[in-house]
């Protein structure tokens, strides 16, 4: 998906919310364990129910990985239904992958051409060479963790030993050089929300990138906040929720109840970008 | 497993080497391909040809992910089949995962316990409590990414604008900060030796943790001079091939090939272990 068609489905759908599918089998409702696939089950059931509120589904692969083969079944049988009954989804693979030249491009061949995910999440600690390959896919997306959404953030991203220096912190470098990269215009970037006066120094370094908005809701991001600071003449946000969603209710009406979580989000993006024309 | 037990292994069978099964369908026997599963057999016959040469196995899971929900299979069978009938192998999970604490948690789960890799390396861009969820299981190991062997580390980690003001580089502040951590005595760290001259600083820091390094023979780092600077008391390191030894022949003898080049390094790694003495 190019990202002109992202910007496209935004203003039709007066929505940039992404929902997280990070099914966790203790938390879904319990009459879904008797199906043979309760995680594809789980996730139909949700998208079937959100599909016109978003535009995007991020999937986080830690997820499925913990259900071994069969997680991997689920993870399958998930994006492929999302691409054939929704082409017009964006789809996040939010796997944080990242390793020398010839093994990243291993990852972006399973995410980005065979599981046929729109982008992935990236992690920039490697480099250059560990980054490209994502790159190198045409209409893919390549979203590199600048500024997450937890405390460990402040460990190494957001460190100021060499501030009093002039210096930047880490968070800054690594936008700034992935800035220089191969096919750097396939690059979008992860930026918590739970940092939202940050979004003005990122906004100076990216203008026109799309940022990938975690932290919402659960962790306690504000979306006023974030749109105020982040957005760009091209919306440039995705925000992105998941417990707050998906489980809105554990019971039988589970999806219904995701629906009302999603849609209530959805009108609050639909005032902004209203009053943002 | 236990350091002491890895320790042990090492003093043994007079070897530190760590073979890295990076399956690639490309470059295998072609005869291979005719089998149900390709990568496993091929796994297997590596394995059965070079355990007594090696310490450790280390499957690189992108390899495996690259061919979806049967590279998962042929995973959980290489590491069953090496937990079965080699225990005393230490086993590590190349994964280079990462990711905020609850999803840090189920790959943690994933590997360390239900595919029951004896570890995992992680990568440290998001901070502590992506990485202690890892370190909390009992006699297993978390190998933090510091120095790697690929050119993008001189991107972030060997950064030094900050050098000038006596700051530190990135991989140095990732290996103090680390040491900080709840069950910091799980952690043992990546070392790439293509830069051999860092093995002093990273052993002022680290004297007594086991360093995992890549990049001897295919990226051209030197045994010797990884073991001039990197080992200690205990030995301390664990010293990877992969693409060396794995792919040493693609006929019909691979096996009898990858036994070869193992024995060469096993070696030359014995008469520095008798030498250390």
């Amino acid at each position: 998906m190019t990202t002109e068609q992202l910007v496209q489905q935004i203003h039709q759908k007066k929505s940039f919310l992404c929902i997280g599918l990070d099914v966790d089998l203790t938390k879904i409702p319990q009459h879904l364990l008797e199906l043979e696939d309760p995680i594809f089950e789980f996730n139909k059931a949700i998208i079937d129910a959100t599909h016109d509120l978003c535009v995007s589904y991020k999937p986080n692969t830690a997820f499925y990985e913990a259900y071994g083969v069969k997680g991997w079944q689920s993870l399958e049988k998930t994006i492929n239904y999302i691409n054939k009954n929704h082409a017009e989804i964006f789809t996040i693979a939010d796997a944080k992958r990242g390793d020398i030249g010839n093994t990243s491009s291993m990852y972006a061949k399973a995410f980005l051409e065979d599981l046929n995910f729109d982008s992935i999440t990236v992690a920039p600690y490697m480099g250059k060479d560990s980054v490209e390959p994502f790159l190198a896919f045409e209409n893919k997306h390549t979203i590199l963790l600048a500024l997450t959404s937890n405390d460990g953030a402040f460990d190494f991203q957001i460190k100021n030993n060499s501030e009093e220096s002039g210096g930047k912190e880490l968070y800054k470098v690594v936008i700034e050089t992935s800035k220089t990269w191969k096919n750097a215009q396939n690059l979008m970037y992860v930026v918590g929300a739970t940092k939202a006066e940050y979004f003005t120094e990122i906004r100076k370094i990216v203008p026109h990138s799309f940022l990938l908005v975690p932290g919402v809701g659960a962790q306690g991001g504000s979306l006023q906040e974030v749109c105020k600071y982040g957005m760009n003449d091209e919306i440039g946000l995705l925000v992105n929720s998941s417990r707050g969603i998906i489980y809105a209710s554990n019971g039988t009406d589970f999806a219904e109840k995701a629906r009302e979580e999603a849609s209530k989000i959805q009108q609050e993006m639909q005032v902004i970008l209203e009053n943002f024309k």
